[in-house]
């Protein structure tokens, strides 16, 4: 059908006229459609049989503008296509770790998938304080599943190729151009500033020459360097958990990019929490040392599995693509170091992307709860200015840092895990 | 029309279908059609008309395969797209540097442009040991426009991005990927040696752990970094030349890629005349001292020139696409030192990628005939072995370098300018 907005009203008619729907649900009298916001951009429904309340399914739909702003900023509906092929390919690649997909319709802008009624967005349940046992190797999964299979290392040239070319998504990468890589590093309009910060705090970012321009050279790197396809918008509000079971949703942002990117989204989100639950567990009345600890080596395992998986894949499959480059006495040695100087750039990289999205949450638009959700506009300050700290020293000290660990040490140097 | 290949039974009939063609040759009666092979992929024809010298075309056609080897190895006439779009593009970015487009139809794979008739084929001139006074200033400003406009320097995001989707030229590049980063690095059956080179040098390419990781590298920047309109195959043949005009012709490689590899390409090619020179100017008779330093001065005169051209564009535009980055006191000198920053990367890439450029022609299929065209098989083993030498050094410790004197410092410590 021609694409058209749905409404709670004409959702059940829409329904009703897909083939996958009439199997799905026993019947269409009696649903309980819930309107959920996913957040700036789109509406999301759960629908539920009341009847028969296994039959449920969460559907979404892109709107042709920036839901959070109104119809006065448009913005096409193409992100839902980019979507739908992520989530396809997602599948795929970690069939536990991403949504089973009903039905997807271009045309309308609608993914219609399974309602992950028994997991919670991990950002909020971080916040709480819940702790996740599972989530490092879960998420070092999806990232080195994702990032090496959609890669040159794992596809022919000409596969690669045509992937890039499928996933040009230049309207949702613009934004990330602007509101996390530009606007939060220079005095403009778009940005929100914590009261209780002092010029100099902004100026420690925004008129340092040194940070400006690795920040630069990660939004250079961030448009240029197509090496995997990624979710693009990997913050701890795009993964859905419970005490077993992790989900990566809304893959909107998908695209050809550096894989640091992705990695760098997750883990410098997790280093906000860090910062914030200095406070937060107080005021849950806990001592912050355990549950910070779980968040530090949640960020250590994110990254060391991680490796340590992405390197294993790419042995097992080095010698398909090409059995003569490495064949010669000492060749597989040769091959291993390969593979190490390979993931030390995505690490360097890995730490320059978790730098600029922490520091573009400080200044820019779009928040994080963790921190921005502190009253104490003080207190929130000092963990803001936390998160600066750490974002320079990563941002132009990228290059200089050996593994995980010499990072985690610096955020407790920054915030002493007591 | 539909495709059909032409011949030079067929095409003044064809000619006489085109309004272009009615237009600029004013009879059809008394044409001659010369047949020059353009090198392995297509065919290109002179057509003169004999009454009036002055109408006269260059007509190029691709076919089906790979024209070297035959109907067996196919590749799609789509390349006839890219390089139309790439002459296009370049005569609109440095219009004294680019041939005149007459007409062109993807539909027949065919482009008829300017006869330069009054310019020749750069190599066989530099073999020939001519000198080309305005050939370092002519590249530098062709290589400065192309990169620089075509780059997320000066377009914005989406125009950047639709480009790169309209150069996603999958099998050229794969070309490319085989037979420069490849094949030349392993025990290949492509492969073509000169039979006095022994095991040796070819183990010290070939069973190089730096070496090969190195080359490794290479070849994922050339397939992953997207970051400007390549040319795409810009050696010393793409280059036509006469003692004031410089034309770049055959961009059929076209591609985003990083800019190195274009300025490599070139610079690369120069090297191997440097070293061969050592050994052709004494079979002309002459001292080599004069005709290497020009070969020499026109290296460094090219990358000295191409840096400054370069940033002084983007000094130019800098502020145009965001006016605030760097608005603050001392913002012009940070905007500088990312400048330089950013060429310094771009000079590291140029070096490892004329290293590539150079080993993959002393043992790839693809020889230049500089070297391989060396009659005395001991002269010609000891010039490969220098340009090996080089090669090795430059791909392993691009990064080290800081200056391209230093570049020309090692090239004269291999083969003393004398």
């Amino acid at each position: 059908m021609p694409y058209e907005i749905l409404t709670p009203e004409t959702l059940v008619d829409y329904l009703k006229s897909i083939d996958a729907m009439r199997t799905l649900f026993s019947s269409f009298d009696n649903l309980e459609v819930i309107e959920v916001g996913d957040g700036n951009l789109n509406y999301v429904y759960l629908i539920t049989n009341r009847d028969t309340v296994t039959e449920t399914i969460a559907l979404k739909q892109a709107v042709p503008y920036l839901r959070v702003v109104g119809e006065s900023w448009a913005l096409t509906r193409e992100r839902m296509r980019f979507e739908i092929q992520a989530l396809e390919k997602h599948k795929l690649l970690c069939p536990d770790l991403a949504p089973e997909i009903y039905y997807s319709s271009v045309e309308m802008s609608v993914v219609i998938m399974e309602n992950l009624s028994n997991q919670k967005i991990l950002r909020g349940q971080i916040i709480e304080g819940k702790v996740f046992p599972f989530l490092a190797d879960h998420m070092s999964t999806f990232l080195a599943n994702t990032l090496y299979y959609t890669s040159d290392l794992y596809l022919s040239s000409g596969e690669k190729k045509q992937a890039v070319s499928q996933f040009i998504n230049a309207e949702l990468c613009n934004l990330t151009e602007e509101f996390v890589f530009t606007n939060p590093f220079e005095k403009h309009e778009t940005n929100n500033y914590n009261e209780e910060l002092s010029e100099k705090d902004i100026d420690f970012i925004q008129t340092d020459g040194s940070l400006k321009i690795a920040v630069a050279e990660m939004k250079y790197k961030f448009m240029n360097h197509a090496e995997a396809l990624l979710h693009g918008d990997l913050h701890i509000g795009s993964v859905m958990t419970n005490e077993n079971e992790t989900t990566v949703i809304d893959p909107e942002f998908a695209f050809y990019g550096p894989m640091g990117f992705d990695i760098g989204a997750f883990i410098g989100n997790l280093f906000m929490s860090y910062f914030s639950h200095g406070y937060r567990q107080k005021l849950f009345g806990r001592e912050p040392l355990e549950y910070r600890t779980w968040i530090l080596d949640t960020i250590s395992s994110t990254w060391n599995q991680f490796e340590s998986k992405f390197d294993s894949l790419w042995e097992k499959h080095q010698n398909d693509k090409d059995p003569l480059y490495f064949d010669y006495p000492g060749g597989a040695a040769d091959a291993k170091l390969q593979r190490q100087t390979f993931l030390k750039h995505v690490f360097s990289d890995t730490l320059g992307f978790a730098a600029c999205k922490m520091m573009r949450r400080i200044f820019g638009l779009a928040k994080v709860a963790d921190i921005a959700d502190i009253e104490d506009l003080k207190e929130r300050a000092r963990i803001e200015r936390m998160t600066l700290e750490l974002g320079k020293a990563l941002a132009t000290q990228r290059d200089q840092y050996t593994c995980i660990e010499e990072v985690i040490e610096l955020a407790k140097t920054i915030s002493p895990l007591q």
